[in-house]
C-alpha cells in the first residue's frame, strides 16, 4: 500500500443512548477492530515507528444505540446499473430494522437519488415485510434505479420534511460521492440523520472491498457466454468467439470468468495494454493451428487504440469507446484483408449479467451486509460503507472507499493464473 | 389445408434383402401409415371423391433391410447455423448404427457441405461410439458447420470415392434442397446411396414437422433474456426492455416465449404486419399507465418498414433487415421528439439461443429422431426426412417438406393465445 | 384400439344463449372435430361397416357461451400430488376468465375436496389477477391440495351456496371421478353447475392425453438425479448409482429419462416383469466389465417380487411395496453374500420432481390448457376434460378419460428406443 | 484464539536448486508472510511479551524450485466422500504441472489410498493435458475415490517403485492424517518426496480453510431442496418440509442455506443443543399460527437425543444416528399423538449436493488451489497443505491444520445472522 496515513475513523451522530432490543443477540465489542493490513512486516514497521497500525471498525450489532426504534424513519435508495443482488439487499435492511430493531416505517425511494429530489415528482413506497419477502428471486431492483445526482439541499430538506433518521443507499463510486455530500449537508446543517453507504460494484472495483456482491453472479453469467461463444467458435471454420464483459476500470468479471471457464484464449483486461497487431498476430497463429479461438474482452480495456471521446453519461463517467464492435470491426478486416475466411460471433451479455437473480453466495452475503448497515446506522455511525474486506465485515468511511479504486495488479498472483490458464503471452 | 393433391410417395434406392441383425425388435408394418389431416370432413371428402385422404409412411425399424450392415459405410453432415441438439443426433445416428446394425463405418464431413467438396480439403473424421458419447452435453456440432451449396457432382465423386451407402444430412430449407439435389445425382447415375435428412430449424418452421429439435431448448433460452429485459423495464423509470428473437419467416419463438414468459406486453412477429405510428402509440400509452415495458420481436418481422436490401447470406436468404436495431433505434427517436425520457435496453440472445445444449426433451427426441433416421436409411429409403407430425415419426419426401414454410396462421388460436397473454390488441 | 364403441359426446348444461365478449377472437368451429385415431386401415373399417369413425370435439372458445360473464362465479380446486405446473393452471384460468370474458369472482378452494366440504372449515380464497401474476414462478400450487373424497352431496352444497357456476378441479385419476360423481349430483338436482377438469398426473398416465403437463420439467428433474448416480457410481469402486423415478402403473418418466441422459445402464418399469435373479446376474457382469452401473427403476416395477400388501393411500390407490428399497437391499445383500464389495447410492428424488416450478414447455402448455378449460367452461360444457392428443386441444368426457391407463407398450417403439439407448437385454 | 503457541512453520525436503521455467511469472517473496491474527490488541500483546504474532507462509512460485521438472513424476489420489470440484484441483494440477513446469509424467491412483497400496491391484492412470481438459464439467472424481487407510510402508513403497517426488492428496481430515503419516515415513527413510495436501471437506469445517472448496456450490445445491421443502409444506394442510443437510460436526452448510434461503424456520446445527420437547412445541405454535413450515438440519445435530452408536465408518468415524429419520419419526409420533394431522415430507439430497459439478465460484477457486498446491510442491514443501484464510492463499502444516475443527460459534455474528434471518428463538 502506497499510502501511509490511513484514518479509518468513523463519523458518529452522537452519544448511544438507547438500549438495544435485541436482547438476546451478541453485540460487537466497541473496541474490536482488524489490522487494515496482515503484512507482519508492515506492522512491525508502524510499530518501530511508534505508531499504530491502521485498522478498521468491525461492523456488527451494538448494546446501546443512537436511534429510538419505536419513533424511527428509514430510507432506502438503490443508484446506478443494475446488479444482481440489490433486490436481497433492500430486503435483508428492511426485515432487520422490522425484526432486529422493531422499526416499522422504512421508505423506498424510488428511481435512485431522483426519488430523493421534488423535481421528479416521484413518490416514496412505504416498504412492508411481507412486500419484501420474495423480491430477492427476481432480478434488478424494485425500487428503480437511475444515474446521476440531485441538488444535495433539495434532497436533505426531502429527509427532513420525511423525518428519515437513516438513510440506505445501494450504488456505486459516484452514489457514494453523492453520499458523502449529503452526510456533509446534515452535519452542517446539525441534523441527526445518518448515511449508510452499501457499495454495489458489479466490477468488483471498490477499494477495501474483497469481492463486491453481485460479482460471483456475474461470473457465473459470463461463463454461460463464453461456453456460447466456445460452441460458436468450434462450430465453424476459423471461428472466432468474442465475448466483451463488463469492466470499465477493473477486469476482475473477465479474469475470473477466464479461471472459471478454461475455453478462454485470449483475456483482455483494463490494467494490461495491449497492441493490435501483436493481438491480431497471435490470433492468426492460434487459428491456424487450432481452427478457433475464444476472446473475452473487459469493456474498458484498449481504450488506447480507439478514438478519445468526451462525452460523459449520466453518471458522470466518461464514456468508453467500444472495445467490443472495436475488435470485431478489426479482426473481421485484418482477415479480409489477409484473404483468409474466418467466422467470427460477437456477444455481449452485459444486461444479462446485471440483471439475473443473485445465486446462493450473493444472497447470503447480501443478507449479512444489510443486517450490518442496519447495526451500523442504528448505533449511529454515519457517512460509511458496510465492507467485507475478507477479515469479516467492517466500517469504512465513504470517503476512504472511494478514494481510489481496486484494480488487477499486472504483476500479481491473479494476472499470472490467468495467464497460466488461458495459455496468452504476458506481451500481447 | 389447401392442396388437394398431397403424394407421400418415398422413394427407395431397391428392395430389401437383407435380414435385419435387431432380432429383438419390433418392426414396423410396412402397410402403416397414419392420415396426413385428421379432419373427419376432410377425409369423408376424400372418400366420396372415390379417392384415397392422403398419409404418411410410418418411422421406424424393418424387418427386410436395403443395405449389409458388415459392409457399409455411412456419412453425416450438419450444415447451416447452430442449433441446439445436433450432438444428439450425431451421436444418436452413430449410437443406433453401431448398437442396432453393428455398422462400424461412420464418417463425420466437416463443416457441412464443405466437407464433401475436394475443393476445400478438409479431412473426413471416422466416428466411434466413445467419441461421441458425451458430445450432447455440450452445445454446436463437433463437426462443424457452413452455410451455402457445393458442387452437386463432385460430392457424389466423394460419396463414391468413400464407399458411402447412406449420407445423413442435418441441415434446413437450403440444406435439404440440396440432399434432393444429391439423391437426383445418385439416381441419375444410378448408384446406391441412401440420403437422409433430419430437418433442423431453430424456427420451427419446416412443414409436416410439429414442433422441430431444439425448439424447446430456444424457447426456453429466449425466456432467460425476457426475465431480464423485464427487470432492466421495471428497473428505471420508462424502462423499455426489447428482445430480438430468431424467428426469419415465422415467429414461433417469439409466441410461444410470450406464452412461456407472461412478462412480454408487445410480441411481433413475421406473419402479423404492425404500423410503427400505431406501434408507438400503444407503447406510450402503456408507458404512461405502467411505467415500463417488454417487446419481444421475431427476427423477420416488420421488414415492410425498413429499406429494402437485395443482400443474400452463403445460404443464399435473403438478408433481412435488422428489425431489433431499428425498432431501438424508431422508439428512441420517438421519444426523444415527444420530450419523454425512456430507458431502452435492447436484448439480442440469438446466439446464446442457438448454441446451449439441448434440454431432457430435445435430447430424448434427437435420439428418436436418429434412431429412426437410421432405421429409414437401412430400410433403403432415400430423398426423404424423418418428422414427428404430433403423430408419431414418419418419413415425408424431402421435395414436399421444402415445398412451402409452417407460419403462424394470424386467425389461429396460437395467435390468439398469445394476443390473449400479452394483452395487446390484434391491431398494433 | 380395443374397443370398437367409443363415445366422445360431450355433456352440455344447456343452449348458448350469451354472445362471448370475445369480438376480436377467432372462434371454434362447432362442427370441428379430429379423428380419435389415424391409421386410415381403421377409418376405412369404419366407413366399410358404414359408421363413423370416433372422433373428439375441437377445444377453443365459442361466439355463444352459455353463462352470463358479468353475472358468473367460479371456482378452482387443485387435488392429489404436488406436480409442476399446477400454479400455471390455476393462473392462466383466473387471467383468461377476467380478461378474456371479464369475470371477476373466482374462488380458490383450499387443501383439495376438503375446502369444499364444509366439515374442513377452510375459507375460499377469492383470487385475483394481481394476487396469481406471479405464482407460476413456484412449485407447489398456491391452493395447497389434500388426497381422497369428502361427501358430494355436501360438496355441492357448498356450490350452490356460493353460487359457483363453473367448478374446475385440477387432478388425478381419482379426482377426476369426484368431479364425475360432482356433475352427476348436479345434473340429478338440475343445477346449472359446469364441471372441467385439468387432467394432472405426472406419470403422464391418463388416456388420451399426449403428454400430460408437468411430465417434461419431471423428465428434466429426473436427469439431474441420473447425473447424481453416474458421478456417485463411477467415483466409486463397484459403484451402483440406484434411482427411483415416479411411475406408479406406468413408467414413462424412468423411459424418456434413460432415452434424454444415457448414463443409465438398467431402465425398470412397471409394464416390464423383470426377475431379481437375472437383474443380478446381469448387474454382476457388468460391475465385473465396467466397474459400475446406474439402475432408474419406476416406483410400480417389481411389485410382484415383493410382500403384498392391503393398505390403501388417502387417495384410495393400493400402497406400492418400496421398490427402490427393496432393490438396495437386495443388491447389498445378494453382493455380500457373493463376496464382492460394492458401493451402492440410492437416491429417491420424488419430492423434488414434483415439487419445482414448471419449465418454459409446460409453463406454455399449462396457459392454453387453462385458457381451453375456460373456453369449455363458458360454452357450457360440462363433466369433461381438455387434453391435447397430439392433435391439438380437445375435450374428452371425465369417464372416458378415467376409463383405462395410458401404459408403455412393451412391444412398442418406446421401449425398443429405451432398450436401444440403455443397451439392456429385453429379458432382464 | 485459544493457543498461545501456533507454530506454522513448513518443512522442506531440501536445499532449491534449480530455477523455474516459468521466466515470465512474478514469483513470491520468501519472506512473505501473514499474519494469522488480524486483531490489532492480540498482535499488540505478542510484540509487548517480546514476542513474533504468529504467521502464515505466503502460497505461490518461487524462483528457485527444489526439483527438475524434466525429471519429475507426481502422483494425484483423491479420497473420502465426493464433493463438488475434486475434477477442477485434478485438472488444476495436471495442467499447472504441464504448463508451468513442463512436468509430463502425472499419475492418478485410483480409488483413494487403495491405489497405492499393492494390495489392491488397482493400476495407475497416466494423466494427460488433454484427458483432464473437460473432467470439470462433471462431478465426482475421475480418479474414484475409497474411503479408509492403507499399510503407510507399502504405501511409501509404491512411490519408491514409481519414482514419485510429489503426492498431491485431495481430502479431509483422515486422509490428510494419512498424508502426514506417509511424510513422516518418506522422511524416517530419506527420501525426496514432498506429501501436499489440498483439504477436502464440503462441511467447511477444516482449521484456518476460510471456504474449502465445494461448499458454495453444496450450499447452492441445498437450497433447491430448500424451496422443495417449502413448495410442499405450503402446498398441504399442516405441511412440514424436513431437510437433513451435511454437517457431521459443523452445521455451516445449514446455517449458510438457512442465509440465502429465507424460507427456512428452523435450523438446527452440531453446535447447538436442543430439546426435542421445547422443538416440538415451536413446531405446533407456527403450524396453528402459519399452517406450514420448512425445517433444516444439520446430519451431526441432536445427536445427544438419540441411542449412541459405537460403530464406525471405514474412514474411522462415529457412524452417525440418522438426525433426519429420527426427527421425521418423532414429529409424526407427536402429532399422531395429539390428534392433529399433519403433512411431513423428509428430503435428503446428500449425493446431490456433493455429486453435481462445481459452480463457478468453486471452479476458479479450485485452479488457484491446484495451481499453489503445485507450486508449493515444486519448491520442496512437503507436510503441508494449501488454504485460503480470507487473506490470500497460504501454506499450513497438515498436523496444524488437522489439529482441531472449525465449528459456528453459537455466540458469534454468524449463529446470531440465521437466527436473525430465521427467526428462530435461541433457546430451542
Amino acid at each position: 500500500m502506497q499510502n501511509t496515513k490511513l484514518d479509518f475513523t468513523i463519523s458518529r451522530l452522537g452519544e448511544c443512548r438507547f438500549l438495544s432490543p435485541m436482547s438476546t443477540m451478541h453485540f460487537a465489542d466497541e473496541e474490536e477492530r482488524v489490522l487494515y493490513d496482515n503484512d507482519p512486516r508492515v506492522v512491525a514497521r508502524y510499530l518501530r515507528a511508534g505508531g499504530t497500525p491502521p485498522s478498521l471498525e468491525k461492523a456488527g450489532p451494538r448494546k446501546m444505540i443512537f436511534f429510538d426504534p419505536s419513533d424511527l424513519r428509514c430510507g432506502i435508495v438503490t443508484c446506478g446499473g443494475l446488479c444482481p443482488g440489490l433486490n436481497d439487499v433492500i430486503r435483508a435492511i428492511v426485515m432487520s430494522l422490522f425484526y432486529n430493531y422493531r422499526v416499522r416505517s422504512v421508505y423506498g425511494f424510488p428511481y435512485g437519488y431522483e426519488g430523493l429530489s421534488p423535481r421528479h415528482n416521484h413518490h416514496p413506497v412505504k416498504l412492508s415485510v411481507e412486500m419484501v419477502a420474495k423480491i430477492h428471486e427476481q432480478g434488478g431492483t424494485i425500487l428503480g434505479s437511475s444515474r446521476g445526482q440531485q441538488d444535495v439541499s433539495e434532497m436533505v430538506d426531502t429527509l427532513v420534511r420525511m423525518k428519515i433518521g437513516i438513510l440506505f443507499i445501494i450504488g456505486g463510486d459516484g452514489t457514494l460521492r453523492g453520499g458523502d455530500a449529503i452526510a456533509r449537508e446534515v452535519q452542517r446543517r446539525g441534523l441527526e440523520i445518518s448515511v449508510i453507504g452499501v457499495p454495489k460494484t458489479i466490477d468488483n472495483d471498490i477499494s477495501f472491498v474483497e469481492r463486491s456482491f453481485g460479482f460471483e453472479t456475474a461470473v457465473s453469467e459470463a461463463g454461460k457466454s463464453i461456453l456460447v461463444a466456445h460452441a460458436e467458435a468450434t462450430g465453424a471454420r476459423n471461428g472466432v468467439g468474442l465475448v466483451k464483459l463488463m469492466g470499465r476500470e477493473s477486469g476482475f468479471i473477465a479474469a475470473f470468468s477466464a479461471l472459471a471457464y478454461n475455453d478462454v484464449n485470449y483475456c483482455l483486461v483494463p490494467e494490461v495494454a495491449f497492441t493490435l497487431e501483436r493481438f491480431l498476430k497471435r490470433l492468426e497463429e492460434r487459428l491456424d493451428k487450432k481452427g478457433h479461438a475464444v476472446v473475452v474482452v473487459g469493456e474498458g480495456a484498449g481504450q488506447d487504440l480507439m478514438e478519445k471521446t468526451l462525452e460523459r453519461d449520466p453518471s458522470g463517467n466518461i464514456r468508453l469507446g467500444d472495445i467490443g464492435s472495436f475488435l470485431r470491426d478489426r479482426i473481421t478486416a485484418h482477415f479480409k484483408n489477409s484473404g483468409k475466411e474466418i467466422n467470427l460471433k460477437y456477444i455481449d451479455p452485459s444486461y444479462t449479467i446485471r440483471s439475473v437473480p443473485a445465486n446462493a453466495h450473493d444472497s447470503a452475503y447480501c443478507l449479512l451486509l444489510g443486517q450490518n448497515a442496519v447495526h451500523a446506522g442504528m448505533a449511529g455511525r454515519t457517512n460509511m460503507v458496510v465492507v467485507d474486506w475478507g477479515i469479516g465485515f467492517t466500517h469504512v468511511p465513504i470517503p476512504m472507499a472511494v478514494s481510489r479504486r481496486k484494480r488487477i495488479d499486472p504483476d500479481g498472483w491473479l494476472w499470472d493464473a490467468v495467464l497460466a490458464s488461458t495459455g496468452q503471452p504476458r506481451e500481447i
